[in-house]
């Protein structure tokens, strides 16, 4: 959006914006119609009749929807030929989109209507809509579906494809016992013992995730390598035990505040050893490849506000160096954007000179 | 949407689409904490700082929400200055704007999420969130506020542009007797009366709609010249009377489907003398000046599906036409875009062969 726009596209943007909610569950009705992925399995196109004459939809359904796909660019109409947009197959085919829509219909469409409240009074107030919890945190594993399987998928999605560069770094020195903060339900510390044979992990997080996580690790035999801790990070008289090699937060930060991250970080600083390392996974939208990932990070924040926990975001790389900072550790290396992901590695220790 | 996009491009657009709800929300809240117009308030452009402390708006909020409004290019940041872009200032005063966000917000986006079902049932599902009534119509008396002051706002916006040039075309000819099919609160009858001293109006309409125009009748002091006829036209058993100069249906047929365009334009036809008018006003979709005009009638189908009555639509003026045709009636003059609109009318009489 760098280049002047005249008045005629300035005004046509704001009314992609204004109708963006009623144009968005026409793509859902196209897609749970079967008519997206009909013209989708033609390349050369199909045509009206056709399409009529092998779906199960009405002739008002089909015409009415094509408009509208057509006015979003997501199909060309030529005559009597309707085919598949570049745009159309991203929406069919493309994972990170679709992720993103059934997170958006499911999770976060009804209670987004709550924002501004959420804003004025720093809660989830879009929450209620799933489910009474002060925070989603509490209800994950009990979500109504489609809500969960679509929290899950895209909670999976933004973090499984920064898992195998993230495992050679953070194992690069052999670590003996990593901490797995807010390890949720225990991907990551799997995957750690599924990377290296002799590493033991200590799960720390929430009791009704660690619930889950044990559940888990008892299917997979590893209840022998992972110990499990009960903590709420927001109470600061609860400790980090010292004694990791590594301290590990995936995608953990960006569920608090930058006061609260402060504190969670000087937490960790009182557990940390001259040796530890702590690593922090983080998607920032700031230093993204492309705008696509750009727009769905800031999204992301705002499902922190309405859904989350009213009071978290994805944060600009800068400013969670500015936190790091302020608890007493030092970057001292950037790993940005690993493997095929959106996420950025800050290895962090103990400064030197504290 | 012309041109070819590229990959990145193209996953960009699809985004937009993925995430539109949650935007639109993000500038509602924008708009309803004031910031929007704070900043808009300054051309020159305004700080973070001066925005915190002019407005009682938390950092969370007021940092998160200009992260929003830059990657959808309402505002622009350059450095610690936030300017209020193009498209942000047609979010801000532009009226076509501001109606659409509100009819969206308080009328449609809840219902919205109900799409599919109203296009597989071919009924507004989406209308149970406000109220239980078969069809809007029999509900926009007692609609709850605030989706009754948008519901009304939207739909005069959209006519009373065309009433001044509408005039002066009806009363070419010198009508003594208007049927006003489908006349709603009555602002096309009481311009009629305000246009031309001698005329007089038959309303027809549904039993809910025809006493709130009635009342708003007695409060003009029009009750000696405006009669009032009940009429359910989907009951083809109820005929229009005849005795009309002109039947003028103003953004009522759009409100049926094709089949019943079909039946309430044969009803006409019964009714119609050789030297009657019948006048359609509507604002067809595909003869429009601009994008976002285009964009905002397919919108309107939409809500028909989910809202209206489920099986209605702004329709093609090729498509409007082949109707009238079947019906007996030949469109002796098209008058595109009258005044400064988004109608057209279609002046019609019954064929001379007929």
């Amino acid at each position: 959006m760098k280049k002047e726009l005249s008045a005629i596209e300035a005004k046509y943007e704001a009314q992609k914006i204004a109708f963006g909610p009623i144009y968005f569950q026409s793509v859902v009705a196209l897609r749970e119609l079967g008519i997206l992925q009909f013209i989708g399995e033609h390349r050369r196109g199909v045509t009206v009749d056709a399409i009529l004459e092998k779906l199960d939809v009405s002739e008002y359904s089909v015409h009415l929807l094509l408009e509208a796909a057509e006015v979003l660019g997501v199909v060309d109409i030529e005559g009597d030929i309707v085919r598949i947009s570049k745009v159309g197959f991203f929406l069919l085919k493309d994972e990170m989109t679709r992720v993103n829509i059934n997170f958006m219909n499911d999770v976060c469409y009804l209670g987004a209507k709550n924002m501004t409240e959420s804003f004025v009074k720093g809660k989830p107030e879009g929450l209620k809509v799933l489910g009474d919890w002060p925070t989603i945190y509490e209800g994950l594993s009990v979500l109504p579906e489609p809500a969960k399987t679509s929290w899950f998928e895209f909670d999976h999605y933004y973090s499984d494809n920064a898992f195998p560069d993230a495992l050679k770094i953070v194992f690069r020195k052999k670590p003996g016992l990593i901490f797995d903060i807010g390890g949720n339900t225990g991907k990551w510390s799997f995957a750690c013992c599924a990377h290296d044979e002799e590493v033991r992990i200590k799960i720390l997080d929430l009791p009704v995730q660690l619930k889950v996580a044990k559940a888990n690790a008892a299917a997979k035999n590893l209840l022998d390598r992972i110990e499990f801790q009960e903590i709420d990070l927001l109470d600061a008289a609860q400790k980090i035990p010292q004694g990791a090699d590594v301290i590990w937060m995936s995608q953990f930060l960006d569920c608090f505040s930058k006061e609260q991250i402060v504190q969670i970080l000087e937490n960790a600083y009182q557990a940390a050893s001259p040796e530890t390392t702590l690593y922090i996974l983080e998607p920032f939208f700031d230093n993204q490849n492309y705008p696509a990932a750009h727009y769905s990070l800031v999204a992301t924040s705002l499902y922190f506000t309405i859904m989350a926990n009213g009071n978290s975001k994805m944060y600009r790389i800068g400013v969670m160096k500015e936190l790091v900072d302020k608890a007493g550790f030092e970057v001292i290396e950037t790993y940005p954007l690993i493997g095929d992901s959106y996420h950025t590695i800050l290895e962090c220790r103990k400064k030197q000179q504290a």
